[in-house]
């Protein structure tokens, strides 16, 4: 059976059920063409359904189209270095932020990771949240409207909103929705408060890019908004960018050979690529020939899909020369090797310029936040 | 039955039994000769037994003799104005920073009294730290020796230690000690690990005096103390300050009349104590004349041993006139009026001088701790 919590994703994924099982919709024929119309696009992760669930998406765009606008919020647990599969709702929520211009705030949930991992040190999770704060900011947000900060250093502006959040939190509730039990550290009982609080920044509605298994959070804060004055987070919601040895789960910091780091060099790229990822190919080349390879579980047809094959009729190509045979795993694994080590390219490039004050505290954004002290 | 836990003391209270129940230690006559040996005198309140148990005081006052020093910490919880009850361990909390000559460390708890008081909003715990500050400050605290601080405004400086302390405490250590709920909210739920921080404000031994129903902090504090690389705290612990009603509780802020506020005026201070203070009088003044009355249940008798006159000498006429009859209900309220409203009006001439700010940021100590972000 899949098991899906906010810390734990395993087994295969039943999509669907999981949309009936947290009560969230399935993004429709209507908000796709809303959202090309207003964007005059579709990213490729909606238009491929990777991004596939949502709550009160419309909602937004109504927002929006009234001139009432919204705002973005998402967050990374600081508990080591980033891959791939970390970038993914980044690079969508840069999309996002890019058509649609609004300010986004991007936690970096140290107090998280240290509380809920036995054995990270805070000098683990304080040299991570530098490190992944570079990584954040490279994928190119604006710096005039982006807020990257960590929660322990914003801790005293959000004091004052973190405690009024809490006391509409009892333990019972804590309980049903995250399966917290008598060994749980009382840390990490009051945390998901903390990662309630960004989506209360503005008086507007935040929309909260991020993958299915973080919706327990948004329960919550949608219990609790009305009372406290705010609005109701709204939500999209991706699958899980899926490990390479399958399709199976998510792509886990604790495999290293499963995930693709972003400062692999193209040797271990190609080299993780051509021995790991999960093939849909045959046994033997004849075969393979004869019967086609199978992109439904073809992990790197997968990654060309979900992200790195962007153009519609090149990856429509790849998928009808590998499933009829005439292209072969090693060849279908190439392309997606070239492809991360050009995107892998880029964005250390990118990392190379940051100026990581600009996100966290001297854009006008930041600079803003650092001078405010939040309350119901 | 008593019953007494951090938030509730109710009934009559056998304060042998406390010192059982909590696993602490009766202040022996050694102890209590040490104590007059450093500091010169012993204070009334350790004289007449109020301060009256502790935790290792007398390995403080080793530490203390052989020049590692140690710290004080006490704390208030700003729920609303502060009455004379409230002054009772900071004063005892001044002489012994006057004697030792050691940093203190004061806690506003805004968000303990925010998060337990239903009807408490923030904006009130707001108000009442600020003017709280001040009749602490006025206590007459050395502001180059003192830190006073809000919980909600030092948090950024105290987050890393925070989260330190909370992932050491689990949920059943927390139901076990403070017998949280179900309804409990997940805030009060990490409380705890707030009120234990100050206690690690430095690697010297921390010793903290304090009404004995917060001993339970303690208890925790002491066991994670050593695996956090920090001194077990130690705490001298008082009876509680008795309400005007009767010698049973504690002086209580929900019953108005019971308490002496530090403003009441000359006049309401008069009314109060001769209409409410219990007195261990007789019926008649006839009877009273015969009979003599009885200081153990006399409020009036008890608030001067406990505090308002220190003079033994004149303490043990008064015991004898009021015990043999000669004096009556309403002469022993007049002494105790004189002297509450002598006290009440130099508390009120100090806290008008008082400059906050040296004892919140711009003293010696308050600024250093400004600078400083707390780690294990």
């Amino acid at each position: 059976m899949a098991k899906v919590t906010p810390w734990e994703v395993e087994g295969n994924i039943d999509y669907g059920k999981l949309i009936e099982e947290f009560g969230t919709k399935k993004i429709d024929a209507s908000l796709h063409h809303k959202i090309a119309e207003i964007a005059g696009e579709e990213h490729v992760m909606l238009r491929r359904d990777f991004f596939y669930s949502h709550r009160d998406l419309g909602l937004v765009l109504k927002d929006y189209e009234a001139g009432k606008g919204f705002f973005l919020y998402t967050g990374r647990g600081p508990s080591g270095d980033m891959h791939l599969g970390h970038l993914i709702p980044l690079i969508f929520t840069k999309w996002l932020q890019e058509k649609f211009k609004v300010n986004l705030y991007i936690s970096l949930s140290d107090d998280e990771k240290f509380l809920h991992k036995r054995n990270l040190s805070w000098d683990d999770v304080d040299k991570y949240s530098a490190r992944n704060a570079l990584d954040i900011a490279a994928v190119g947000f604006d710096p005039e409207r982006t807020f990257i900060f960590r929660n322990s250093e914003y801790a005293k502006n959000a004091y004052p909103l973190l405690m009024q959040v809490a006391k509409k939190i009892t333990f019972s509730t804590a309980k049903a929705v995250f399966g917290f039990t008598n060994e749980t550290n009382v840390g990490m009982m009051n945390y998901p408060s903390y990662q309630i609080v960004p989506s209360f920044f503005e008086k507007k509605r935040c929309l909260i890019p991020c993958a299915i298994d973080q919706d327990p959070y948004w329960r919550i804060q949608r219990d609790i908004a009305g009372p406290l004055g705010f609005e109701k987070a709204a939500a999209v919601h991706s699958k899980f960018f899926p490990p390479l040895q399958g399709i199976e789960g998510k792509m886990s910091a604790s495999n290293t050979e499963s995930a693709i780091w972003l400062d692999d060099s193209e040797k271990v790229v190609r080299k993780k690529i051509m021995k790991y990822a999960f093939s849909g190919g045959r046994e033997t080349v004849e075969e393979h020939r004869e019967k086609g390879g199978d992109v439904s579980v073809d992990v790197s047809f997968q990654w060309l899909k979900m992200l790195f094959e962007q153009d519609d009729k090149h990856l429509k190509d790849i998928e009808s020369e590998y499933s009829s045979g005439r292209m072969l795993s090693g060849e279908l694994k190439q392309l997606l090797v070239d492809k991360v080590n050009a995107f892998l390219e880029g964005h250390r490039a990118r990392r190379d310029k940051i100026n990581i004050d600009e996100f966290m505290y001297s854009g006008k954004l930041s600079k803003k936040m650092w001078e405010t002290t939040h309350k119901a």
